[in-house]
């Protein structure tokens, strides 16, 4: 079952209710745009590849539904649209490319809007497809870097659940394991939203590989203790020099592998990159609710005294040098990024 | 209201149990050596100073409930009682430190059990009052570092909670706000017995400290961006050469603090150095029950899949070459910290 599903006959979108596992498997229906907005602004879906599929196909909801008497008042209403979908969240670079890419197809010329509606949808699907396509291919080069009898560090969710099937980061280690390598996990839970605890940790489950789950703070013991061979996550937003956004705690997790000689490898598609931003330090940092960092019972005991205040910044930046790749639908990309990135782009046109 | 309290007529320990707190405060009485190892280990009172203040009564207690006929008999019924009392945690070192300054006790002459069993009690009772003034000291030593305005990342809880009074680490930050500093605490939560969320903050609050709770991993992104000015936690055990054993996550925190030019120190009376480790790789680290890290709701919410397993180291260990000094209540040790020492302890003799 995927975790975004396109109702073509409808014209509405099932999301898996990201908030309710492990313990509620259900999903949520987007009927339009404003739904879908709330819907990632909510994290009922997660993830910097899925929520700009996402995005995608909440535009075509907005073109379909829209009330305008012409193309041109159908246009003017979907740059509205992708104005609200494009305010959920900021960081992930995935949402704005997913719009801008959805309105260069609604500012083509269009016989009608029939039409433009039928050809915004076509390019929401055949974004989803590529989608998974993509991720099965950095799957394959990310899996050649995994050995056998590796333990491997994995942060926050990458996989089924937060791109439209099979995963970034988390797609390598399932990769690998279908291959036939003996590999085991250890899952950063990933607070303050346990990402890794709560949706790692069940899609490990369906696949098959060991797994243990360990507190964010505990990596760096495992790390400096020789008992883990490679650090994975995902990139929520890719600077021009090869910066990281991702969630937050993959910067800790990262300066933990990289002071003890552990490679550490970010995985995500070309269209993670944002060659606008020269550097990590101008990519937006969401700052989200105090209630996720508050909201928290230990045991079935609540875990922070009333009237606590709490900071919540839901992503770090993880500086370049501290990785040892970039692993791409087009590669592995070494160090220097930026020189080896476009290297990596002009092969691929 | 002491989180340790000693009733001379009852011979009978009241701990503060912290694993109710912030909910609720309420206290659990020790009447031997049994019931004190099982408050120790499972964590009703936990805090290296604590825990070897404990022992000692529990030793006591052990003393006066001994059923043996002379005193060689009650010695032989003491070596018993600390090799129990030893056994109940493995990493912080002021609980073997504090059984053998009692075992030096009961191992001297005596004129009768009676003598011997208020001589211990005579010791445990200067144990306790000494660590308050050790604490005082170090405390205004560590303030001395604290400028106006700083922002200080602490982990766990180094506080009145995990001494007899007044704290460690969190001495210092008390210290710095009563001389009338304008500081305020970011609060590691200190995943998994969330230390930092739970007790930590429940102790900023009674002095009035402004803090916020942060997710552990966060800890990098608030030094990487300069909003933080200095970095303090407690120790376990230090080893020779100045490496610091302490609660799980604390080897991160100062990896990101040394990456970003912040000042870590780490605050602990010399009972807590243990000359005979040459480094940190030799201090014993205890891994805990799974449930710790699994046991856990987010919102009401279980936030790990039944049938997942995780590891729990609750101790990592601190490279002294990460470290920027050692408050001691023999004042500031600067690297390097096997020189610094022994000068400190020269001059303290």
């Amino acid at each position: 079952m995927r975790a975004i599903q396109w109702n073509e006959d409808q014209k509405t979108l099932a999301l898996i209710d990201q908030r309710k596992l492990p313990a509620e498997l259900t999903m949520v229906v987007c009927e339009d745009e404003y739904q879908t907005a709330d819907a990632i602004r909510t994290m009922v879906t997660r993830g910097a590849p899925i929520i700009g599929v996402t995005a995608a196909f909440g535009m075509v909801m907005a073109a379909y539904r829209a009330s305008a008497a012409d193309v041109a008042g159908l246009q003017a209403d979907l740059q509205t649209a992708s104005d609200v979908l494009n305010a959920s969240r900021p960081t992930a670079v995935n949402l704005p490319w997913a719009l801008a890419r959805m309105m260069r197809v609604a500012n083509e010329p269009a016989e009608s809007k029939d039409a433009l509606c039928q050809r915004l949808e076509a390019e929401a699907v055949a974004m989803a497809e590529e989608d998974v396509a993509i991720n099965k291919r950095m799957a394959e080069y990310g899996a050649a870097l995994i050995e056998d009898g590796d333990t491997i560090i994995h942060h926050c969710n990458t996989g089924a659940l937060a791109t439209v099937d099979w995963g970034t980061a988390l797609g390598v280690i399932r990769m690998a394991h279908e291959q036939g390598k003996q590999i085991q996990v250890l899952v950063d839970e990933t607070r303050p939203r346990m990402q890794g605890a709560r949706l790692t940790a069940w899609e490990l489950q369906q696949y098959g590989v060991p797994f243990h789950i360990i507190a964010d703070g505990a990596a760096g013991h495992f790390l400096h203790t020789g008992q883990v061979q490679r650090v994975l996550f995902g990139a929520d937003r890719v600077a021009a020099n090869g910066d990281v956004a991702n969630k937050i705690g993959s910067y800790m997790l990262a300066l933990a592998a990289h002071a003890n000689q552990v490679p550490v490898y970010s995985v995500f598609p070309f269209s993670t990159v944002d060659l606008a931003l020269a550097n990590g330090g101008l990519i937006p940092i969401e700052e989200r609710e105090e209630s996720e960092v508050l909201d928290i019972q230990l045991m079935g005991q609540q875990a922070t005294p009333a009237g606590a205040l709490a900071r919540n910044p839901a992503f770090d930046v993880t500086p370049q040098h501290l990785l040892s790749g970039w692993i791409t639908e087009y590669g592995i990309i070494s160090p220097p990024f930026d020189r080896n990135f476009e290297k990596a782009r002009k092969s691929a046109t």
